[in-house]
């Protein structure tokens, strides 16, 4: 007997590239056969946890990786604009209040992850698409209420976003991202058959597909250009 | 009139991705309707000259990379075996040398690329299939006798690839990657319609392809899975 298969996926939605990743993956949940569960947690605690440093550090990565994730977003049919200030977004204003929330609304969300999925895109839409706020209660708000959560549903999560049980939890994801070899996000970890495997980056789907018995039909498989 | 597409590969030996991109493309040449120009650059200066540190000081990295090559090899189909000490083999001994024979090569060979297609392949073959040297001049002459150059050629090779003529060349070329943007290897630089186009790494092909206007059709598209 073959057990389905399982696709973790570890983001923070501070992160562009995880936001490219985490559409194609939505969009493969009906491809694949596999289950997809949504890993929310912190790549700030990640890379500090990885004693890794931001790849935006040295220049010319810099500048490639603002022409990259542009063309890789345009290719994979992602709303994506970058913020007038990416630096301040990402790095001075961070997504710790973004990831707690979000992991507010797993908790809260007893069954699957649609709500998860909704709030984030809704947080990615805001950070990455109409440079948005993302930090305070107010933006969290408004993410939850245009991902069609009701008042009541908003209401319990500002309550327990900053609760010891939510910041814990989020801790622990992290802390599990580290365990599975985590550096940087998004990061991917499969099973098959009980067995891990872990991929790095939004550029690793065909030789995931290839690993987990799949195909892959290029980042829109519903109108495969491949 | 629309000239033909040209896509430069700037690529040094020590570096496995390298050669994953380096086999690609000589698979690709005949493929898609591109004249590809390779390009022997010295990955230690590119490095250097854009305050990049290798990826391996970060520890989950260092692992991650190690699985990541390896299952990209084998589905690349690229006979690619770790030096038992990739180390000493990558930051003590390098690939000065190598590079500089390379460039040398380069030099000697009046049409086309062939021989430096081969002898790159033949030192590839030296460090990361078969764990052998490739600083020493005999290392060098084994490499092109196996590519099939001949006696004459390579006495040529090994009296003008310490010149400062073949060093200045090999540093030019460099400058020039960094000149394009490049903070590690492989880089390729595509030209299409006089407009170059910068893409890092061994996993950009399907979105280079679409950018050229060209079909993705996996890392052997003679026998394509996708």
């Amino acid at each position: 007997m073959t057990s389905r298969k399982v696709i973790e996926l570890f983001y923070d939605v501070v992160s562009p590239y995880s936001w490219l990743s985490f559409e194609v993956m939505c969009r493969y949940r009906n491809v694949w056969n596999v289950d997809v569960k949504l890993r929310p947690a912190l790549l700030g605690g990640v890379m500090q946890g990885a004693d890794n440093k931001p790849p935006a550090t040295v220049p010319n990565k810099a500048n490639y990786m603002v022409k990259d994730v542009q063309r890789l977003a345009t290719y994979f049919d992602v709303p994506m604009t970058f913020p007038s200030d990416p630096f301040e977004v990402m790095f001075r204003k961070g997504s710790l209040s973004a990831m707690r929330f979000l992991t507010a609304v797993q908790e809260q969300e007893k069954d699957g992850d649609k709500k998860v999925e909704q709030v984030s895109r809704e947080l990615w839409m805001r950070i990455w698409n109409r440079d948005k706020d993302i930090t305070e209660p107010a933006s969290l708000s408004e993410a939850a209420k245009s991902a069609g959560l009701s008042d009541g549903e908003i209401k319990d999560l500002l309550e327990s976003y900053t609760s010891k049980k939510i910041k814990d939890k989020l801790k622990n994801s992290t802390q599990e991202a580290l365990d599975n070899g985590a550096f940087g996000f998004p990061m991917f970890v499969c099973h098959v058959d009980g067995k891990p495997e872990m991929f790095f980056g939004s550029d690793r789907f065909e030789l995931m597909a290839h690993c987990i018995g799949e195909k892959w039909l290029g980042p829109q498989p519903h109108k495969s250009k491949l």
